[in-house]
């Protein structure tokens, strides 16, 4: 791989799917997005500036990515909202072994009926990305996120 | 056409553009971002993905998005307000017609006098985008809102 | 210099660059994104718009921004905070004297212990850069924002 502008394509075209996934659906294509033994991981700013390692989620497979998904697709009937992303300022960089690493700032905003739109999280992304069978898949994703208040929606993926 | 460097740099400049026309102006430019027989929908997400085809706004050329801007440049005149459009996630292909379809995510947020900026829309656009005399214009452009509240600014373009 | 791939590759970069610095730190590189004869300006839409050269900050060179910084850094201590970037719709042309200039969006949402995510300013950039020892630094950033409030913080770098 060499990071000439079909790769970078690549990678900005799996964060687009990233975002719809998680916006317009299917929800279950998104640990699709993943390879097999990928780690995700959600964790408060202050815990990740103060290198303490203790993440609020933490999936280690795309089995724990796909039992998150049929957890949030029980929970959301009862409370009906949208949600969208914006994924921003994202820097993507090739190492000498082939793995993507790229970092993204994001906010998404919910929608929830009758209110004004509210922004319920922002923060960044420190991802790795590999290619598998001719597409680019996450092989690790830490989402790094400033609010230090936690929503009650922490079960859906950010 | 081939979906290179030069047309994918395009395809973002015409999409800060009609951001800029928006935000910053002059508002009669937006129209010139549209071929004569384009088609312009505002779409409340539900309907959208329910299927149900009715857009509450629904501009079937740009004679009639010039109709629009000259009725918002008589209606904004009564009460002073900033936009600000920030449209991510584009994820543009081309189609063997040589026509590009594009996806976006976007959100406008609105500043009055006096108060914090807040969201007035968020949402996606579903676009279809063509060559006319070396430049890129929209010959369609359905703007999917989450929102479910309508804003009284609904006259004002998106 | 010529507008291709590597080059608006480069510029998104400083532009990640430049949002990190500012939300993730360290803040003392910041000034290091511009040359030494740099003017960073901060002005307000109204009087951008009405052709009023005032701006509320005007920093000269890259010494008066690193006054900046250190004085952010002794406030920023009281009052705990974090603010994160989006710049979007970012849209660069090389001129022939191999100056870049580029116009880009951007918001910055702040987070504050407690409180839900809210934005506390937005507007656009308009900006000059030119490459110096084979890395691109800004010689000058006009920020101008839409918002009409002069929030507290206005000391932070936006």
């Amino acid at each position: 791989m060499k990071m000439d502008f079909e790769l970078q394509q690549k990678i900005h075209r799996l964060y687009a799917k990233y975002a719809s996934t998680l916006d317009d659906g299917p929800l279950q294509d998104w640990p699709k997005l993943f390879v097999e033994e990928s780690l995700y991981l959600l964790i408060p700013r202050d815990n990740y500036d103060e290198n303490l390692p203790m993440a609020i989620m933490r999936c280690e497979s795309r089995g724990m990515l796909e039992d998150r998904v049929a957890a949030v697709q029980n929970t959301i009937m009862h409370e009906p909202r949208y949600l969208r992303h914006h994924i921003t300022n994202i820097d993507a960089q090739l190492t000498d072994q082939g793995v993507v690493t790229a970092t993204a700032n994001y906010s998404v905003i919910e929608v929830v009926e009758g209110d004004l739109p509210k922004i319920l999280s922002v923060g960044r992304y420190i991802d790795k990305i590999v290619m598998v069978d001719h597409a680019l898949k996450f092989v690790e994703k830490k989402v790094i996120y400033d609010s230090v208040l936690v929503p009650n929606t922490i079960v859906y993926p950010i």
